[in-house]
């Protein structure tokens, strides 16, 4: 057991490595670095899932005697990892990283010169390259599963549909509500200097309580949070001088990525439940910090006095204005910038496709016409500009088929631990006060401290007593939309 | 051949990951993260360094056919490293490895302490390990050149000892004729804000066209440079308040370093050839870029206008007063604030303490008093603060023996250097008008683009089309403060 927590310490040391390579590469490379900067993390990359396939793990994992709750979720889901991607071969991982890599380069000339072309045959190939992944990976019905289990194990397409489906017609139904209300007025809608917001949000990670000691925010251009080793989560955001709202949410939805990888045991480092239960979970964190907690009228109360100060614009507004003024729904196009609420109708779009895409129902080429369709049929809204369609986004152009389906999960997930922990803790008075730590503290016991020893399912169940169900996000949006825009939803 | 090539590259790659963690841990790295940086740090580097001695890297550099001087050059400076650390045993190496990180961390402890004797055991360690190395390595009659060698191909101490000693005599001379002149003025003694530092150091970067694309300049507790991967070199400095000198110095320094590192030819990198010729040709780029060009006449004169624009506070000074300022000659404690003529006996007094430690005729319980009698021989200074004395560099606590040598060696080259580059092209004409890159072209031509394909004394000799000779640093030195103190020295 003692050498097999040293295997897998060893491989997290190569995986710190990438991790801080990458972080740079996002804040502080120079820009004439990149193509080397590749090589490095396509060699490490490698070294490291080597590393994870190899004989001498397997023999580690099989004999190891686990004595304690911990060593056995350490052999348990670390032999489901090593099973699972023992199969892949390495030529197939090596060109899947290459090739990914190339198309997540081409991605951005594409979006920047607003050519699907440019990107379409590296595209081909990563999407066939998923596909062969998906027999290697191995599924029961439907090859999709296949890669949606390496984001959200235990998840399956059939799942989703049967969640997404109701949730999709809710969603519209909402949203014709509030459009019936008429417009809310926004007083974010002006310029206000890079200075001033630095200046917010850096106090703001204050007020949050978080450990200088082991966190830092920097700028890059789109916010990401990364775990770069033991006691060390870097976390971006950026400065938009028309849109203040921007870098307030994404510093408090990469804070909330942050806590939750700060907040698993030190014991669990480098070890296969030394993580996040799942990409879903992980979402819901940062969704539970930015929008449920970040975007309610406590958290503003409790904020209002410092917010006009430095802010002093905004001294007209009420605290009232301002929360319904960060609550705002509209139709837009670009998922990043969304409403909790429309933001269900971007993931399932994304999902639709990317299913029909690994089940051969859509072939590449046809993929920003699908896109258009799809987006006028959920928003009523026509894309001239595909890079505000099909091209915003960069998972599929990296190979990450499978995972857009777990920020919607996130919200669901995050509604329904919502509901848990108002029966435990006073959330409101916690949030006005200024006492995150308490809301961290119940956190940290229900989830945090749990790293991945659970696989979502269960660990949904363990910390709400209640089987995973979409009625909780439902509730939320029901409630908390009806009184932002005073009306009954 | 093209095998070889490969297997250095993939070293490399491991060496720009280590470089890359480095520099984190002195710039941005979260205070908390430092134990477990130094453990990514330590597996990274063994795994470069088992590597680096493999047999395959043998078999591929004893079969290898080179086809070109680069080619030779290549399996002729790489089957001499290979043959040299091959014959340490992994475990040596990793104990040094462990030794001197735990007792550089030590040493921080020690010098903010003011106390010897929390650092000395380990120092004992490390010193009893550079002595054990050295019959690894090899030597031919003072265990000491083994070490030197590391640093310094082809170097020795006897060879040391034969141009130190004149030249400590004629530091001493100098120094006692400046003295008799009196004091000068300093515009310097003044505190300057932080922020119109930086400014300052920012805009001189840019007028000596450095490449931003591929370097950049952050803060450290400790300036310095580092080599990141291909195109990406980091520089450091820092902002003292009431020493606005520090930074500027510092920041020339290292773009010096840079200089260097950015301009050895792209097919170089990551091959044995694919370095500077030796620690001390590296400090002769720095030292010339911050002494010989940086403290010039005619540089001030080029940047005076925008000086005095940056800190008008010191409008009333001419340019030869400023000049005077940044040249002022005085005895002082600190090596790294030393000006170029006291330097010498800084680095004298080190060399032969280090000497004696390793040839066992000084025991490390005795390198405080050692120090400090050695001190007030040579600079006439009582020492009552340990951490102005011995330790007040991490060197020997991190294992560097045979290191500061090339400091001093570092002047000596620079003055020879720039001896030869005065005949060549109209430098004093060049540096006022801010034409560096011609000075940058003429050192590229003879120094930066031959990597590492020569030793120090096959590069000077080719360079200066004459022996290395100390009499290029006297002359230099001899002149230039003559002209400072106004008084012939």
């Amino acid at each position: 057991m003692d050498k097999l927590k040293e295997y897998y310490q060893k491989i997290a040391k190569y995986s710190s490595a990438s991790a801080l390579l990458y972080w740079d590469m996002q804040t502080y490379m120079p820009s004439a670095a990149s193509e080397y900067r590749a090589e490095v993390l396509s060699e490490i990359g490698s070294y490291a899932f080597i590393m994870s396939v190899s004989d001498e793990l397997g023999n580690l994992l099989k004999s190891a005697t686990p004595s304690s709750e911990i060593d056995e979720a350490t052999v348990r889901v670390g032999l489901k990892e090593y099973e699972k991607y023992k199969k892949i071969p390495a030529e197939v991982f090596e060109e899947m990283l290459r090739v990914s890599t190339i198309c997540e380069q081409l991605w951005q000339k594409a979006k920047k010169e607003r050519n699907f072309e440019i990107v379409e045959p590296y595209l081909e190939k990563v999407v066939e390259l998923s596909k062969e992944m998906t027999k290697y990976l191995g599924y029961d019905n439907d090859p999709y599963d296949a890669l949606l289990d390496r984001f959200e194990p235990g998840m399956t397409a059939e799942e989703l549909n049967r969640i997404f489906t109701p949730l999709k017609e809710f969603t519209v139904k909402v949203l014709k509500g509030i459009e019936k209300v008429g417009k809310v007025g926004d007083p974010f809608e002006r310029e206000i200097d890079p200075e001033r917001q630095e200046k917010f949000n850096r106090w703001l990670l204050t007020h949050l309580k978080y450990d200088s000691t082991k966190c830092r925010l920097d700028v890059s251009a789109h916010p990401f949070t990364n775990p770069i080793g033991m006691n060390d989560v870097r976390i971006t955001t950026r400065y938009v001088p028309n849109d203040p709202k921007n870098s307030i949410f994404s510093t408090i939805h990469e804070f909330g990525h942050a806590q939750y990888a700060l907040s698993i045991p030190d014991e669990f480092y480098g070890l296969p439940i030394g993580s996040s239960t799942s990409y879903g979970f992980d979402e819901s964190q940062s969704r539970f910090w930015e929008n449920i907690l970040g975007r309610s009228l406590p958290f503003w109360t409790g904020i209002y006095e410092k917010f006009i100060e430095v802010f002093p614009e905004m001294a007209s507004y009420s605290v009232e204005d301002i929360w319904r003024g960060v609550n705002i729904v509209r139709r837009s196009y670009i998922r990043t910038e969304a409403d909790e609420v429309t933001y269900t109708l971007h993931i399932i779009l994304r999902y639709e496709l990317e299913h029909a895409l690994i089940n051969d129902e859509l072939s590449v080429k046809d993929i920003p016409a699908a896109w258009n369709e799809l987006f006028s049929k959920y928003f009523g809204l026509k894309i001239d500009d595909i890079s505000l369609g099909c091209l915003q986004d960069p998972h599929w152009y990296g190979g990450s088929f499978g995972y857009f389906p777990t920020y919607l999960l996130g919200n669901l997930y995050a509604a329904q631990i919502y509901d848990a922990m108002k029966k435990e803790i006073d959330f409101d008075t916690l949030v006005v006060n200024g006492e995150f730590d308490k809301v961290r503290g119940w956190l940290t016991e229900k989830i945090y401290s749990k790293g991945r020893m659970y696989e979502p399912k269960e660990l949904i169940k363990k910390v709400t007593n209640s089987d995973f169900d979409s009625k909780y996000f439902i509730d939320y949006v029901t409630k908390k939309y009806s009184r932002v825009y005073s009306s009954n939803l």
